[in-house]
C-alpha cells in the first residue's frame, strides 16, 4: 500500500502557492506593489489565462460559464454524482488594490487542488471532487453591483442582467469578456457540499489579538443607497446664491451627515461615500447632477435600522436645504451568521494544525456572502499588517500565507474524504 | 456723391446675424436648445469654419494666431498704420451650455464687420480699421484657466503655456487645435485702439429693472483655489472610521462652509465649487485624493478678502478633520472699474438709438476682462431670460438680439469714423 502523506505537510503545494501567487501578483502590477487589475480588463484576462494554466496542469478540467466565472474542477471522487468541495475568491482588485485581495484564496484553491490531485495519484481515496473558483467582478469597482459573480452562481443575477452592467465608459461586462476572450458557454457546476473562502483580513483584529486564524461567524449588515441629487445648471458667478439649485452641494451635506452618524455609534457603524459623478463638472457651472453611493454598515440589527433611518433623514434634508430633487434606491445585505458547522471544522482543522484562532465578524462582503444560506458556506481569515486593504500597501506575510494554505489543505482534504460533509470532516481528524 | 445709410439701421445686418447665428447654433446644437461645443472640439471646428466664411465672403482678411484665436481683419481706413476697433467675444460653450453665450458677440461682431465694409464700399470714410475676434477656450471647461486665448493676446500666457493645457483625457489644446484644422501660425493683430464685447447679462437685473441695455461699469473681484486633498485609500467596510484619511470627506466639509461664507454677505458674495475629481472613486473604498476648484467672488474689496481668509481657514479645518493633507493653490482676479470714456460712448449710443440703459457689474469674467487695463475695453450686456446661464435655457429674445447688434453698429461704426477714439466717438453723433 503506497504512504500517503498529509497534504497540509505537502511542501510542494507551498512552493505551487507562491510560485503562483507571484504570477498572478505580475499581472496589472502597479508601481508601489499592489495591482491595477479590474473586472474583465487586459490585466484580469493575463491572470485569468496564468489562474487556468496552472489548473490544467495540474489535471483539473477548467470550466468558463456565461458571465465569465471560472472553475477548476478535480475529478477525485470517480464516480459521476460525487459531492463537490469548492474553495475560491476572485482575481479582480479595485483601483491601485493590493495584490492579497480575492488572490490568495484563488491561488490557495488551485494550490489546493493540485495537492489532492497528487495525493489521489498516489492512491488516496476521495468521496467528493474538488473545485477551485474564481468568481468575475467581486470587487463592485469597474461594474456594480459587487460579488456579480458569484450572484450568478447563486442565481440572485441571470447572465443577461450581469452582462449588461456597463463601466463608466459605457462598456459592458459581456463586451469587456468578450475583448478578453473570457466570456464562456460552460454550464457551472452545481452547489456545492461545503463552499470554503480564504481571503485577507482586511483589519486589525488578527493582529492584535496575534492569533493565525480567523474563524468568520458573523457578517455585518449593510444597507447601499444610490443617490441621485438633480439640481440646475447655472453660471457660478452672477447667479444669486438663493436661487441656486446645487447638487453637489446637497451631496457634501449628505456626505458630511453621513459621517456623523457613524460618529454616534464609535465602533458599531461604519459610513462612506467612496464613489461620487457629477455633471457637468465644469469650475464655472453650478452642477446639476450628482450620482453617489452611500454605505451605511453594522453588526447590530436594532442600530442597523435607526442608522439606515437617519440615513434617509440626511438625504432628504440635504436635497432641501440645496433645493434640489432627489431619489433613493436602496438594498440591504442583511446580517447573518454562518453556519457553525463550518466554522468547528475551520476551528477543527487550525487545532490540529497548532495554529492559534480567533472568532471574526466580517464587516466587507466576501464571495462566501453570496453562498451563504444556500450551501454549507465558511470564511478564513489571515491577519493583513495594519489592516491596510483596497490600498497598494496591502501585506500579508508569507508565514500567515503559507498558515491560511495549510489550514485550506487540511479541511478540502477532510471535507473531500468525508463526501463534503462539514461534520464528518470535523470529527475525521488527519490523513488516512 | 453717394448716400451713405446709417450702418445702425441696416437691415442687412441684422438680417445676416441671423442667418449666421443660427449657422453657429446648429454647430453642436443640443436637445433642449442649447449647444454642447467646448473649445476645440469637433463643434467648436465647425463653428469656426462657420464664422471665417462668413468674414471672408463679407470682404475681410481671416487670421488665425497659435493658439487658434480668430481675427477677422476688415481694411476700412485704406492706409497700413490705421488703429483697429475690436469686437468680438467667444464661440466655445461649457458642456450643455446655452446658444447665446460667447456666441452673440462674435456673431454680432461679424455683422457689424460686413456692415461696416458696405458702407465703406458705398462711400463712407473711415480712420480705423475693424476687427472681429473669436478667442479661443473661454469658458475654461474643457482646458484651464478660461479667458486663455484673450490672454495669450494680451501676454499674460505664452503660447507653450497656452498650447500644453490639457483636459481630463490627457488632450491638450494644441493636440485639440491640430485635430480641427485650427492651429494657426498667423500674427495676431496689434492691441486695438478700442475693444468693444456684446454678451448676454447671465444675470436679472436688466429684466427686473425693464432695460435694454447693460453698460459694464465695474467687474466683481474673484479668488479662485485649486484645492487638491490628499488621504489614504482603505476599504470603506472593515477600516475603523478614526484611521480612515478620507479626501472626499474633506471636499464635503470644505463645499458646505463654503456656502456658509456666501450666506455671511447675502448678495455681496458668491462662492461656488463647480468642479471635483475624485480617485480612485470606486463605492467601496475611501477616496485618497481629491482635486476641486473653490470660488469666491465679490464687488468690495474688504468683504473679498475677508471671505477669502475664511476660505482659507475653512480648506485647512475640513483637512484637519477628515485627517488628510491639503494643497491651495490660489489666484485672484482684482476688483476693477472699466474705463468711463467707453462706458460713456456706450451709453451715448444707447441713447442715440433710444434704448434704455443702466449700468451693471459683471460677475463672470468676459474676454474683455483679459483687456482691461490694456486698451480702451467695453462690455455690454443685453437681457438674459430669468437670468439663465450655462444652461441649456438659456434665452434672449430676438429684439434684444437686435438691440445689442444696432449698438455695437452704432459704436463700431463711430470709432472707426474716430479713429478709435471713444471720446472723440461720443461726441461724434450719427452717420456722416
Amino acid at each position: 500500500m503506497t504512504l500517503i502523506t498529509t497534504p497540509s505537510r505537502d511542501d510542494a503545494a507551498v512552493d505551487d502557492f507562491h510560485r503562483l501567487f507571484d504570477a498572478v501578483a505580475a499581472c496589472g502590477a502597479a508601481a508601489r506593489g499592489g495591482v491595477e487589475r479590474q473586472s474583465a480588463s487586459a490585466a484580469d484576462g493575463e491572470a485569468r489565462r496564468t489562474f487556468a494554466a496552472a489548473l490544467e496542469a495540474a489535471g483539473a478540467t477548467v470550466r468558463t460559464d456565461a458571465v465569465g466565472n471560472q472553475y477548476g474542477v478535480f475529478a477525485l471522487a470517480d464516480r459521476p454524482d460525487a459531492p463537490l468541495v469548492m474553495l475560491g475568491s476572485h482575481l479582480d482588485s479595485q483601483p491601485r488594490g493590493g495584490r492579497f485581495d480575492g488572490a490568495l484564496g484563488v491561488v490557495a484553491a488551485a494550490a489546493v487542488g493540485a495537492a489532492l490531485m497528487r495525493a489521489k495519484r498516489a492512491g488516496a481515496r476521495f468521496d467528493a471532487d474538488f473545485c477551485a473558483v474564481n468568481w468575475t467582478n467581486e470587487e463592485g469597482a469597474r461594474f456594480r453591483p459587487s460579488l456579480l459573480g458569484s450572484g450568478f452562481f447563486t442565481g440572485k443575477h441571470d447572465a443577461a442582467f450581469a452582462l449588461s452592467r456597463a463601466d463608466d465608459a459605457g462598456v459592458t461586462l459581456g463586451e469587456a469578456l468578450d475583448a478578453i476572450g473570457q466570456r464562456g458557454a460552460d454550464a457551472p457546476p452545481p452547489l456545492p457540499a461545503c463552499y470554503l473562502e480564504l481571503h485577507i483580513e482586511q483589519g486589525l483584529h488578527l493582529e492584535s489579538a496575534g492569533a493565525d486564524i480567523g474563524v468568520v461567524r458573523r457578517n455585518w449588515g449593510a444597507i447601499k443607497v444610490d443617490v441621485r441629487f438633480q439640481g440646475e445648471q447655472a453660471h457660478t458667478g452672477p447667479c444669486p446664491m438663493p436661487l441656486r439649485r446645487d447638487a453637489l452641494l446637497a451631496a457634501a451635506y449628505l456626505i458630511a451627515e453621513a459621517r456623523a452618524i457613524a460618529e454616534r455609534w464609535p465602533g458599531v457603524v461604519h459610513t462612506s461615500v467612496g464613489r461620487i459623478l457629477v455633471a457637468p463638472n465644469s469650475a464655472n457651472v453650478v452642477p446639476s447632477e450628482v450620482a453617489l453611493s452611500l454605505e451605511i454598515r453594522s453588526a447590530d440589527d436594532a442600530v442597523l435600522a435607526e442608522a439606515g433611518a437617519l440615513g434617509a433623514r440626511a438625504i432628504a434634508e440635504a436635497a432641501e436645504r440645496a433645493n434640489v430633487t432627489v431619489t433613493a434606491d436602496r438594498s440591504e445585505r442583511p446580517i447573518r451568521q454562518l453556519p457553525t458547522d463550518v466554522c468547528d471544522l475551520v476551528a477543527a482543522c487550525a487545532g490540529a494544525l497548532g495554529l492559534s484562532h480567533r472568532d471574526l465578524d466580517t464587516v466587507a462582503g466576501h464571495d462566501a456572502i453570496s453562498l451563504l444560506g444556500l450551501c454549507p458556506t465558511g470564511l478564513i481569515f489571515v491577519p493583513s499588517v495594519g489592516g491596510v486593504a483596497h490600498n497598494e500597501g496591502e501585506f500579508t506575510a508569507p508565514a500567515d500565507l503559507e498558515n491560511g494554505l495549510r489550514l485550506c489543505l487540511e479541511a478540502a482534504w477532510r471535507l473531500c474524504r468525508a463526501g463534503g460533509s462539514p461534520e464528518r470532516a470535523t470529527l475525521a481528524g488527519g490523513p488516512a
